[in-house]
């Protein structure tokens, strides 16, 4: 066994002096990119049902995975990304969290940004049946072309990048609370819910958002050919449904976050 | 343990009665889009040299891989792979084919299209080499921000992504064989590679992919805002690099999986 050098002094997280909502809105954007390729990339493949699903009684001796292709394909790659210290990055938070083995690899010096009452907040369960019970039925085609595994491959890419986008609200809530303490302060020692998730909503800002996206998956997902003829455009996953994931999902749902965060924040 | 229900009739790999260049050509292109967008992935992230290091002589314990960190991801990521069946599809290759797991699912019906032969052609090894040592340094930022294993994960699409095109050489040249049988017999009796090589080329077709491919990474590549000022367009992977992708390595080493195919495709 050969020994790994790996440098753990520099690294794009961000510092706690670089906080701020410019650098958040930076990541954010950023992420965008790669939900909307990665939904796209899932759409290649049709709904492909076998992925998802598992027959206990069968008495087939041929396939053993405890559960579904997916789950498997999902806990197993998880596996082995904790092994290189993946889920020691505040920024990444596994779907199956129990059982997961220590790094292999030092420690890296991740700066401490967040209060560590972030570290117990994670709402993959949520993201999970959100992601399989309402926004896949949405966007892949109906039907089953056998490639079972490369699509488990691609939902687990959807899964990871929603997951770390919709944490992120950690982020996006500690600089607003350095932002203006004095704003949220009374509704955290109040622990009003409500009170912070009016403090948090802009919707201004949220139609703008559902705009970009929609935007983006009509960029990115197009057909490109050398002679430009405009007349039939067809998009790989349809800009309406992206929009919609943000406005129904993405969104609401890290706005869960920053307010199970903002509710530890003074503790 | 539950037992997968795994659905084994259906596949969207080509029939032999379907293989013709039109359903080859499609493939081709959709794969185009995978290779572009998973390089745009990898160039969220600058090289991260120590991705790609290891230092056998130092005696820290706290890490300890055999070889880099991307070899280590790409060979536990093949591991679990090939435990769901990737590798028996023939359009799959593995970078690390020794000592893989069998499937732990039931086997696919996968259409017999190629020659037996063509499961002996597998040029990774080249492409390895390429990606790491040609390509990579073309597009990745120099720099150092810590993610080490994102990278390397970024890496591992890539380098899947570039091998499917490139080993799809064989349904290629199977195609054109049975196309024109009468043009190939000759060369492939008399094992003339260079004959071969020059019935697999057309100059003006690989220009038109260079232009395609180039288009695609400033379609996909471009930073979308919402205020369309289109002064400053900087692209995230420079469209020029992807199209000497193509035309130095991807559309060369694809004719080189074709001749190796058809070499063998008499015997």
């Amino acid at each position: 066994m050969l020994t790994l050098l790996m440098e753990t002094k520099n690294t794009n997280m961000i510092s706690s002096d670089e906080l701020n909502l410019e650098s958040v809105r930076k990541s954010l954007i950023r992420q965008e990119d790669t939900i909307v390729l990665s939904l796209i990339e899932r759409a290649k493949f049709p709904f492909n049902f076998p992925t998802y699903d598992y027959d206990p009684s069968s008495s087939s001796s041929s396939c053993v995975l405890s559960g579904s292709l997916v789950h498997f394909i999902v806990k197993e790659t998880e596996i082995l990304h904790a092994k290189v210290g993946r889920y020691t990055s505040p920024e990444e938070h596994p779907f199956f969290p129990d059982e997961l083995p220590p790094p292999l690899t030092p420690p890296h010096n991740y700066p401490q940004v967040l209060h560590p009452a972030a570290a117990c907040i994670n709402i993959n369960d949520t993201i999970w049946k959100m992601y399989f019970d309402e926004l896949l039925p949405l966007f892949a085609a109906e039907g089953d072309d056998g490639n079972y595994g490369s699509t488990a491959e691609c939902d687990l890419k959807c899964l990871q990048a929603l997951s770390r986008r919709i944490h992120y609200g950690k982020f996006v809530a500690e600089v607003k609370f350095r932002d203006a303490p004095e704003d949220y302060g009374p509704a955290i020692r109040a622990q009003d819910r409500d009170a912070l998730m009016k403090l948090l909503t802009f919707e201004s800002v949220e139609e703008m958002v559902k705009g970009r996206v929609a935007k983006k998956a009509m960029i990115f997902g197009q057909e490109v050919s050398l002679d430009d003829k405009e007349e039939d455009i067809k998009y790989k996953v349809n800009p309406a449904i992206v929009s919609r994931l943000y406005g129904e999902w993405v969104m609401p749902l890290t706005k869960l976050v920053q307010v199970e965060y903002l509710l530890r924040r003074l503790s």
